[in-house]
């Protein structure tokens, strides 16, 4: 794997640690939308895995690199496969064109990325 | 369920098959797409009924009102719940804000229509 | 002004009285978004009044009809002068280009349906 | 072509007439958009007609239907052909996805609108 | 502050100028464009460092960093506090949701990167 | 021309080529997706030429990077020129405001990258 594609995603994920610190003693809104987030990912009739994926393709669509990566790492964590992963993608690619199968090239590097560590 | 609501998403519905109708002899591009959209929600690694809640989540942050009529239909179609739906569109609205607070009441809509038929 | 105009904004009024009352039961995710909302829009460095035009700069751009009539309104309660809210359509002209000098109208519509009131 | 169609039509000409007539006395950023429109669609290394399709491709993308009615109209009176717009159309699916396929709908009805008169 | 962010924040600025220098002299539309953004952020009815807080929702909402850097570096020029680019990302990110949560980390440096300056 | 740019470019080009190999054996939507793009740019009504450009706007107002590269190498292969590409960025800019003259600056890069080579 590209040592350029491995350094953007840690990076990702530095900044969003440093943002979360910075925003929860600076925002009261920032802090409402945490809450939020956790009561929408939370099991419930939809699994948290297939809340993960339609979290994915959502990303995918809207081109957000940042929630490409926490949303692939938390449907592997909740038990998505890598074939999983890659149809969420091709239900983004149909919904998106050709601006989303740009954005998929993000998401199989962060794959790639959690399946090599 | 308002009227106007009804004929609402009865239009959308009359003006897909007419649309499918014109662009199937017009364009190529379009039937491409038509077997693009085959493939894609086809029982796979994700269940028929999963991709369409993918899709339904990015249906809302994008929007677009006909593709809510069509991926709400299927995956009720598929086997889904009306709590399922819902669950969905809290995905959608965690990742759309406002604007996606908005085009949920079509989904509402969507979902009223076919629960009362 | 047209009657057609006039009955577009009631019904987005009405549909929005609708949506709370279902999603108010239906989802905890929608109830916590209500709850950054009400973080969002209070008095704080920022007056409400400019803040509400700052979200109807973004709700142009988004061209989210329902934002724009609420937070034309709230703008409007919040002090805001017609003035102003022409000069926040100006700012959304400049950041969304065409599409957004048409989603300008529907604001037009909604500052003329609250000044004739 | 059905009646609603017509009127839909009808009403997005009106009403950008009468968002002219508002805008042009209330809004010198308008004026000066108005003026960037003149410019941008002048014959030129592009042509007219080449560049109308251009707007007619990214009308479709961003779903907005009254650009679409004013840059199918422009492109016809520039002398485009039914082919041409049809093809403009299948540029925008392809960038578009889904939710384009849904925009076409539109663009198809102005397009008959015009070739009906 | 992280040499990486304070780098791109320069090369934005960098790249700015040097597209202004280029497209001033290629393109009309340009030079429209910038007529159309002075007028824009001029003081009016809204002062303008209200207007680059409007700006700023939108910046963040379609995720334009160069946009965040310019309001940002705009409104701090025109008076506005810390707090109060705080609280327009509040807006932006109750209007866009999650993408406007990654997109407001960029705005974090920008404001950082100035108040260290 | 800046080193960073090309670098950009390049890495962009290879990505491309890395995603289309991983793809093509992963996934059948993406398979179709490209069938799909053959069919849209082949010569027709519209030329390839003339499809690219409309491709090109639609990639600006989109902010996709990739997009632009490649249909700014097509466009030339197609036989655009130099100022033929720049009026249809002019059209992006009419069409989507102070983001899309920001999207421009990678445009104007990649011509620049092609017109050196």
């Amino acid at each position: 794997m590209d040592k350029l594609d491995i350094d953007k995603i840690e990076k990702i994920i530095a900044d969003r640690k440093k943002a979360y610190k910075f925003f929860a003693t600076a925002s009261t809104v920032f802090n409402s939308f945490l809450e939020m987030e956790k009561l929408t990912y939370a099991e419930g009739n939809i699994s948290t895995k297939n809340k993960q994926l339609i979290a994915l393709g959502i990303s995918i669509y809207a081109n957000c690199e940042s929630c490409m990566e926490c949303h692939i790492k938390e449907a592997l964590n909740a038990g998505a496969t890598r074939d999983e992963i890659i149809e969420a993608i091709g239900v983004a690619i149909e919904m998106g064109g050709g601006p989303a199968t740009v954005a998929s090239r993000f998401a199989m590097n962060v794959l790639e990325y959690y399946f090599n560590k």
